[in-house]
């Protein structure tokens, strides 16, 4: 906080980031119809936003009826934060703490805790030990999440059918490969681009999940092939659930988020029939995301490691082993 | 032409621009509609493609029926090109050749132009002067350009109106402009962050526009407030006719496109009452843009000069002079 009370001006380059987020109209929509179209949930209540960022969902949460909602920012954003709730005129009931959640003391528990944690293909971020750890410390005895409760999808896509309609421009992805950048591609596909319906890889309950659990993901699917074709990737999404009939999805298909979708390529073409069982396996462990297809006699594995960039939270350094 | 046909895979950066306006489903479709869904303007004909970049639009034409089909690129890509006109088995008649519009002989003229030469508020990539140049050098008497006509579009708006609803997050847009970061911002607005109903700058008839009248553009327009509120840039967008009632949008409330929306912050926020008439002026010129907006005794005005870096063409070096 040394910075004074104008040192988030030397950080627009985050401020950018935020407003790509309150652009994105599927989020935006999602939290606000959780917020303040639940305000039984709300009213009178203490609420915590962990990483409120610049404060949104904690003074929906204030204009939903909350008596106290605790908004706790890691980054310089707080200052943006503080100064927006003044703004808005709810300082009486937002506090924006600036301070890493596992650091900072709350004076009393919260019946709420409502956060905005999600990374590409859900865990990339990995912000939700953060979160977790907040429920443990902060949350009273059947208290709320928001989100409630999240799933992972995945498909075999490829990534490049029908990118032209009645034309094959299959050599695009092959470049793609040999120019070695087979990164997890966060792109948008189009339904007709998966190759099978999709497949819930799992299913957790904010509510009592645990960090442990979270160390490492493995979850195995088994889809058949709906028409014959050709699989070059495995495609992961994921929808949360907020209670209420509201759900926040972020599938090919749907309107696009900021998250788009998370397609780790296989670095190799997968022939496939109508009706081919692929049983596919993605590991996720700190950042790395692994993904088996087998098919008949061949197994195609790629393993690809996200790593943050330590001078730039915002970058990744991409690794891939074959 | 000296790299061998492999040297394509040194710019495979380049790849996935391409594979960015292939995934762009409005463009996609709108060209598609205009090529394939229009066979008696190509049966039998001769077509030119500006700037083929991967050939789709080129091989499309030839799926339509063209007679022959120039695709004209002047990067490397057309070592893509070429090859995906092989692998969709059209060598017959689509001819891909590596060159620059200007120094290109083609054998015979041609019955229709296709092109997607438009940037970033349309004139942005300056691409328009090289197909025109081909019009006037290689299109027969009474030939077809598509697109056939194109209009710039403009509306005053408030880019941080509705980003958090409910909330008043304007902040946001005084630090964009405190941190210097007074760009065009190539943004997604919703329909609802316009102040005004839009105004028509201009609309050229790409069978007769010459270049000389392009080099500078100047277009005024008045527009009445619809509401109350703040006018804090110009949002300049475009739409592309194909003649057949397909018309190509890119503005607010449409489908998104790559090219999303220019606005054009004016450093300064502009209180209005509905009603209120907002003349204001854009001039366009080698890449320059200013906007003016007047009201009452106030002016605003901001130009904004955007150059291509000689190093990198896929980067803008921006200036702002207020």
């Amino acid at each position: 906080e040394g910075q004074g009370e104008d040192g988030y001006f030397a950080s627009y380059g985050d401020v950018s980031v935020h407003e790509l987020m309150l652009r994105d109209r599927p989020r935006m929509q999602a939290y606000r119809d959780a917020i303040v179209g639940n305000r039984k949930m709300f009213e009178g209540k203490t609420v915590l936003d962990v990483g409120t960022g610049t404060g949104v969902l904690a003074m929906w949460c204030a204009q939903a009826g909350a008596r106290r909602v605790y908004a706790v920012e890691g980054s310089d954003m707080a200052h943006v934060a503080k100064k927006l709730v003044a703004a808005n005129k709810l300082e009486g009931v937002v506090e924006v703490i600036h301070g890493v959640m596992e650091d900072v003391s709350l004076p009393e528990k919260v019946d709420v805790i409502v956060s905005e944690w999600m990374g590409f293909y859900l865990f990339h971020e990995a912000m939700l030990p953060s979160v977790l750890f907040a429920r443990d410390k902060w949350l009273n005895k059947g208290g709320a999440m928001l989100p409630s409760e999240v799933t992972l999808w995945a498909a075999p896509c490829n990534t490049y059918a029908c990118l032209a309609e009645g034309l094959d421009v299959s050599l695009l992805g092959e470049m793609r490969e040999e120019a070695g950048a087979g990164a997890p591609n966060v792109v948008q596909l189009e339904e007709r681009m998966l190759m099978s319906a999709p497949a819930v890889l799992e299913t957790w309950d904010c509510g009592d999940v645990t960090a442990e659990e979270l160390v490492s993901v493995r979850a195995k699917a088994s889809v058949a092939a709906d028409r014959a074709g050709q699989v070059n990737g495995v495609c992961l999404w994921f929808d949360c659930a907020f209670g209420e009939g509201v759900v926040l999805k972020t599938g090919p298909g749907e309107d696009p988020t900021h998250w788009m979708q998370t397609v780790v390529m296989l670095g190799a073409t997968v022939e496939v029939e109508k009706g081919d069982v692929l049983p596919f396996e993605v590991c996720a462990k700190a950042c790395r995301v692994q993904v088996h297809v087998h098919r008949r006699t061949h197994t195609h594995c790629r393993q690809v490691h996200m790593k943050q960039d330590d001078a730039n939270s915002r970058r990744y350094i991409v690794t891939v082993t074959t």
